[in-house]
């Protein structure tokens, strides 16, 4: 009977400990993210802002977070993943442009020569993005989106898009909205590319998605109301356009905001002078092996000098992919 | 002993009676519609979308509800209340201009003419607008609407503007809220206008109005990031934009919509038009001696006879302000 207790104590112990093993674990929020400073700052900011006691409270529908997208939240190299869509599109709908074969951008591009096509400068870039976004209904383009991100494999990787999205970022979107906060993308990214796919891939919805945007037109198509997508600029959600664009869609200031260009500076100026506490932090892609490295040279998600000098000076968190997160992508092991 | 047992048992059901009373009350989700088609046709909607076995069910993430806000959810006469917000301004700004006593729409409005400074057309409309709501920043209008919405009154009432919301459309929020909706203003009235005080007067936070904007601009001030108001028209959020701001702003379709004017036609076409449950409602302001009665001849919040040959042939449900509620204002007994 003595051995018998004794063993079952043991099996008791063992049990308790396989359980407080698993809570621990349970209560990590952000397990893919390594013990360190930009770990320490996220959870030191939402315990501020989120205890009752604290001075520095705020009360959950103040409580908003705003990420940038391409590079903040999913990858963005070789070049921007919406860049890769238009190609795409130039290439499927080619067979009823005969014309392109002559025609630049379009001839490079068909050709498979995008820096040829990009000769073309600002002006070649408009009009693929305008050949390939406009000219249909919204509901249409939205089908187009969804068809081709089902599908569209990475160049490098060969996986899907939404597979190519950052693991730790995912666990900080659900950590904070856990925390009552409501999480919107500030993105340079077309509006109408991203809000396909959001929610279930970020758990971001569609009305929380703030983007650049072509203008729509209301007209009745066979007795039934559409919105066709024309070919006109109607706001770019980038650098200055990004507190224009927080400002006309959520109409509060963010506590918190997430970046990693050039392109997120005055998203994160403005999120940081509104006061109280606040937390702003810029990726830095610096991990070539898993993911790649880039930075004040590159053309794509450039992180200048200049940047990474203010976020030093204004006390913004780095986080260094190669040392602040355990595993980039899902996919990872 | 007998007889204070007795006592007790009455003095029990006494209790019973009211406490099943306020229940009934308590369940009644809409107390200040009266029994008939406008309740019925709402109360049968949300069950229809909400009702896991029903074959019209909605998952919540998808259940919008689009309200106008002039005549729809708050009162609209004489004159929009935003346009007596901008007089005020005018006669508030009169001392640092004194060039507006010979300038026109200036000079007939601080004369008290209205009428006079509206024979300049919507280019007086739009000068006015522009003179009292641009040239400051998005922190010092809100102020401004604030001070304003917190002690003006209505000429006729003497009431605060935020008092001269309707109660059964109060209700009706709330009770769509409980079932899971997300509510959004789809107003043509100024976005950062209506801003400062829907959340807390209607239960809508800033990021769920949509509504008519002029530009801003990022810049700094003194070493503080602003965002300036200009005088330049961003969005009219009426007639054929609502739908185009509904897109832009939600991302989704909704499947409730209410409005009460012209002006609210294709927000209602729209939402009728993604097929599936829908409830598409117009308020008609039919009730002279507790509210007002105007429709086809009114400039003010016009519904035509044309747009109630449409409400008829679709569907579309009038509420009579006269028949179907039973309060009109929160203040009315």
């Amino acid at each position: 009977m003595k051995a018998h207790s004794n063993l079952s104590l043991l099996g008791f112990a063992a049990v308790a400990l396989v359980f407080v093993a698993t809570v621990a674990r349970a209560q990590d929020p952000l397990p893919s993210w390594n013990e360190g400073l930009a770990k320490k700052a996220i959870v030191a900011f939402v315990e501020r802002v989120t205890k009752t006691a604290s001075p520095d409270f705020v009360p959950p529908a103040e409580r908003i977070a705003t990420f940038d997208n391409d590079g903040t939240l999913w990858a963005e190299q070789p070049i921007y993943f919406q860049f890769l869509f238009a190609l795409d599109r130039v290439k499927a709908l080619a067979p009823q442009h005969p014309e392109w074969n002559e025609k630049e951008p379009f001839a490079s591009l068909l050709k498979g020569d995008v820096k040829g096509a990009l000769a073309g400068g600002e002006r070649a870039m408009l009009e693929i993005v305008m050949t390939t976004h406009a000219g249909m209904t919204t509901a249409e383009f939205e089908q187009i989106v969804k068809d081709w991100i089902a599908t569209a494999k990475h160049p490098k990787t060969g996986r899907l898009y939404t597979e190519m999205v950052y693991q730790p970022m995912l666990e900080l979107l659900a950590y904070l909205r856990a925390n009552g906060f409501k999480t919107f993308i500030v993105s340079g990214g077309g509006i109408e590319f991203m809000r396909p796919w959001t929610e279930k891939v970020y758990g971001i919805p569609p009305e929380q998605v703030v983007g650049s945007s072509i203008k729509t037109k209301y007209e009745m198509q066979g007795g039934k109301p559409v919105l066709v997508r024309l070919p006109e600029l109607n706001f770019i959600d980038d650098k200055t356009g990004k507190p224009v664009g927080i400002n006309s869609h959520i109409g509060r200031r963010p506590i918190a905001a997430f970046g990693n260009s050039d392109g997120d500076q005055q998203m994160l100026e403005w999120t940081q002078a509104s006061g109280g506490a606040r937390l702003m932090m810029l990726v830095h892609h610096d991990d070539a092996e898993r993911e790649w490295a880039y930075g004040a040279e590159s053309k794509i998600g450039t992180l200048s000098d200049a940047l990474m000098a203010e976020a030093k000076k204004q006390g913004w968190v780095v986080i260094s992919m190669k040392n602040d997160w355990k595993r980039i992508f899902p996919f990872d092991k």
